[in-house]
């Protein structure tokens, strides 16, 4: 398929990449265009605009930060909206937040183009490996059209239904489940610390009982090695994340008072200058005010 | 060895029985002498009283509900404290208190009897399969001695150090982060539920992605499923758990604010006629907080 | 002065009434025409849309629920922004936004319009009584133009600075405090019940301790009766604000647990169908968690 | 009357003083004898140890900083405890717990003393000008006999019933109460001074709206001026009485999530090492994490 890949970051550049190595035609724009041209020698065309990548594409992927970059690709000055043809799929694999993912979902209907949410989990070596899980929504026809896609990306796409937003919901519960992960043992690890058991040993422990899975485990080792820096997903994404899910659980009517405390937490990371940090930082957080080094 | 052991319910009856069968000789008692009895016709003794049990042991082992069932069975009028051998070791399988534990280790130092705590993880399936996982701390010649009893109920043993009270920590560490998990994968189906993602999918997608443990998986599908009764687990025994946890970070002076609002939660369980289901149905409470059902 | 009174509901009644009182020429409007009807016998003239009211105003002032009823009496397609002459001042004393009044700001700006953001502290009957304490923003030549009108309307104004977002600020922080309070009381009094204090007394106490203040008074007897109907301020408004403080918080990079506690109280007062009880019902919630009736 | 006063400090001194100055003949004893000898020149004899000056006493008030303090004191090896004539009443002030209350309730009635548990609201100078405020509860016959004694340290007494436990139900509550609006104001000040709200400004709209309470209004003056040192109420006690508001709540079976939150923030003052400061200091820790000086 003629592809235009919008975003070609850590997650999005390895994207790009497996979708031409599975034989489709792609033309990448990034923001900072030097991030994009690694690609080309892997037969990625280079646009200098998001319009101009759009203008023969099948399929539009977005794969941006947050949801004012979406909104600039899409609608700005330069942004692919009348660019992309009828018919043409809009596939947002960025996190955004849910009212967001309606309006886009209206604006590409009634410019008669398709809407797929696909929002995947996994970090940037999981995009590297072809190892995303994507979280698909949006009509059927559709979903099914761009499929192949995800196949190309991924390992595993699950289909959450009609209404292409749902998948945002639970990308947005899945990164608030990580993120309260990382809360509970950053305050586990300080209980344990001042109490005087051994790191090592208590990371063992959590390795060997609870965390067969991998994500988990991860962050238990930042968090047992104090290892906050370089960021592979930064804490201000984190607040980010967050922030949108309860955006959606305040529209929804859904107290969600974890997620409150997050909020709380990851805020105080941005406001006190860790928002580069990597959002498992916020366990470093706990320890200090546990008086912790 | 020899064995006493104190406390023969949901985990201690399996337990027991894994001991018998690996060749050693037990005693048991139980407060409500019928649920040890099945034991008999697997070669094992059933004792009055606790003090009976422990008078030629080797090692008396308790497995109870809380500190005051422990109070009861080793300092209590009929308890053991006394009976047990001088250089027999208390080896206190029970989620007890950090404090109570430090307690009972100064007791049997006093008394030159050796003192374990080893707490396990794993619900009564794993009890009966042998499959639990030890937790275990206390002078290192001490363990040793004791060491194969723990081979003969559980699939690995991890040591924390010479200071038993240590392994009560991790334990607690280690209840709070699945009740943390329940709590937020409660505030997720809630937010899922009624923004409109089907629970089936929901559920199909968190075993995708996040949960190859099979814990946080057992807790995620009962939630799915609005299954909480009858208890595997019970919510009273939850907030049990949790205030040990709160005791011990508070003593630690380590802020806890997530273990605080599961406190909260499960407070609310038990002050609305809920202590008797099981643990997992604070998702139930997070869901009437949402208006849904 | 030509005054053009928008919204006149149970706080702009009263103040738009006394505005007349004080010899101001008012014209009224309000979105069912029947509530601003009973000023007509003060002399003030009914119009049938906001740009009606407005369009020979020396100064607009609005007192309306929420963000969007402004907007649209501001904006919308019988709004009276462009109908407002040059040089007149809107006064808007509605609890809205920090965003939305820089927003407000901004327009009128553009139509060489004042705006000053004064917003109230005080309940339908200290607006009755001209009781009314009044926080006023905005650039200083122009609140001096519409300072009569505060004196009007209250009996102390307090200036804030020329920024007229600030004023909401402090506003939104009073209603942050208010709640605060009744959620703190809430606790107070369900722990003193529930320990069998008897309800008068601890009443009592409270007066006569802490509370010379006449608001919290009020809230605390309304506690105690657990007389939670018929509203004076509505809780789904508490959520408004509550929402709205959060909102300034988050953009301002300053964590505030306690309205993130509130939030999740005041959402789940809304999602349980409580949203048209005062907002002092979410005491009632902080009884039910505990147990009581 | 013939008095025995255990523990002249801050808050002791003055009261034993005005108990002096009203024409009742006083024994005194404090910890370091040197905070009493003062008392000396206003007629009052300094005993050695409790059992001392509690020997022909007709009451025994206690006005110490913990339970453990009035443990040793009733019960300790110099303890008053079987010195106090059958009879004479004990007087508890401190700002205790409610299971030990109960205690001590017990105890004395097992030696027929009396026990009233007379918890004051106010701090030094309010003591020094006979203007506490006493919450007492106790046997309707011994607080009648007590009685003048209150309005010796006192300018208004609350009676709360028979069982003296509920006095301290309501003190813990009130300090709660002072606790939650040092907290919600310090979030309060912390959005206004990043959003741009002058401290002073605010400061006089909070006295000129909610404060004609003196005690929350010297608060504000305290986080306005950022002023925390020295301790008026010295925050490791703020912490005391936080947890024993929690443990009256968790015996009760009361969720308290705002005394949770405060706990978790006094918490977090003690274990960074500002256990001495004022308990208004927990304002300079909100404001630090929102990245404020």
């Amino acid at each position: 398929m003629r592809i235009a890949f919008l975003g070609t970051g850590h997650m999005g550049l390895p994207m790009a990449r497996n979708l031409a190595a599975a034989g489709h035609e792609v033309t990448a724009w990034n923001r900072s265009r030097e991030k994009a041209e690694p690609l080309a020698e892997h037969g990625v065309r280079i646009a200098d605009t998001p319009a101009e990548a759009a203008q023969e594409a099948e399929v539009a992927i977005t794969m941006l930060a947050e949801d004012h970059a979406v909104e600039e690709v899409v609608f700005g000055d330069e942004g692919f909206y009348e660019a992309l043809p009828q018919d043409a799929v809009h596939v947002s694999c960025s996190t955004i937040g849910v009212e967001f993912s309606r309006t886009l979902a209206d604006a590409h209907d009634l410019q008669r183009q398709g809407y797929v949410a696909a929002p995947v989990f996994g970090r940037p070596e999981a995009a590297d490996a072809r190892k995303l899980k994507v979280v698909a929504a949006g009509a059927a026809d559709v979903v099914e059209r761009v499929r192949p896609l995800f196949d190309a990306i991924g390992e595993r796409t699950f289909l959450v239904g009609d209404d292409p937003s749902l998948a945002n919901v639970v990308k947005l519960c899945g990164n608030f489940l990580i993120a309260s992960m990382i809360e509970t043992l950053g305050e586990s690890f300080a209980l344990a610390r001042k109490s005087g058991v051994p790191e090592d040993v208590f990371l063992e422990i959590l390795n060997g009982t609870f965390f067969s899975s991998p994500i988990f485990a991860g962050y238990a080792k930042a968090i047992a090695e104090k290892r906050f820096q370089p960021a592979g997903f930064k804490l201000r994404l984190g607040l980010k994340d967050v922030r949108l899910a309860l955006a959606a659980a305040d529209r929804a009517e859904v107290p969600m008072p974890a997620a409150s405390l997050l909020h709380d937490r990851f805020l105080t990371g941005v406001a006190t200058g860790r928002g580069d940090h990597d959002w498992s930082g916020i366990a470093g957080l706990v320890a200090e005010a546990a008086g912790l080094d």
